[in-house]
């Protein structure tokens, strides 16, 4: 049932090509794909932004994408596999979708669902656990959001700057 | 800002009638309704089974339907109101659609997000928080729950007495 290291890194591939699709429509680069019987079997990448829909996270979609090709919304076969932490939302979607494991890349300090902030998959209280594995790829994962908000930030004293000398020039 | 109990009550009754739609389909009898400035701007009631797909929860629908309705993924505010406490998911979601409040019947003991498992929405950890009324109409939201689940142990009781006599009746 295990994947090895290989695949593990092969599949997470898979999902940072997604984050980067979500990086060139300007949206938070996260991207995810979903596995079973070790085929690809649903990606998403983040579109909150573009489709103004705060479930469009990139492994809510992989899964919603997995769950109709199968026509079930049980998916106890499956391997989540996407490149940060999952969310509190998107950590409830896997275990209503009975996900057998996730395997994820950089932590989400200030909203991880899965270890920073609550163990959700882990719970022992509820009727389904989902295995969670940490740390797949995860410098590549990072780097790709640590440019994306840095661009954004470099916008943002871009356009300051420009309206301080605009301000100076009317004056 | 906030609501009158009348108001609530009335809300609430618009939730009960959704979870009518699902028991009359079999599905878990759970209803929603989104409330912005007094005005009803999304309905929904759990459809999991139908569609088969792990998502497909009343309060998920309500607000996905509102978002459309704004053409926004933030909703800072719309009142949820759902007839059983929210599951994780759910709670995830309205946390990431920043929800000003969600109102809910019945406690969910074994799966609750907003109070009995997790306080998901009153964490001060958390980018947002919503707040949190409980107890509205309960007794109904509970009536329909207990009269489905006991309508399902009977089919189920009456068809292993029909399976032990034609066993009987086999001898």
């Amino acid at each position: 049932m295990g994947l090895t290291q290989q695949q593990q890194a092969y599949y997470m591939g898979e999902a940072l090509k997604e984050a980067q699709k979500a990086a060139a429509l300007g949206e938070v680069p996260i991207g995810a794909v979903v596995v079973v019987d070790q085929q690809i079997v649903g990606r998403g990448f983040n579109l909150r932004e573009r489709f103004e829909d705060p479930s469009q996270h990139a492994e809510f979609q992989a899964i919603l994408a997995a769950s109709r090709m199968f026509k079930t919304w049980r998916l106890p076969n499956a391997q989540v596999f996407v490149t940060i932490e999952p969310c509190i939302m998107c950590a409830g979607l896997m275990q209503q979708a009975r996900i057998q494991a996730v395997y994820y890349g950089a932590e989400d300090y200030k909203a991880g669902g899965v270890h920073s902030m609550y163990q959700i998959l882990e719970d022992e209280r509820l009727n389904h656990q989902v295995e969670v594995h940490s740390g797949v790829r995860s410098d590549e994962a990072q780097a790709l959001m640590k440019n994306f908000f840095q661009a954004i930030r470099k916008r943002q004293k871009a356009k300051k700057r420009a309206r301080k000398m605009q301000a100076q020039g009317d004056n």
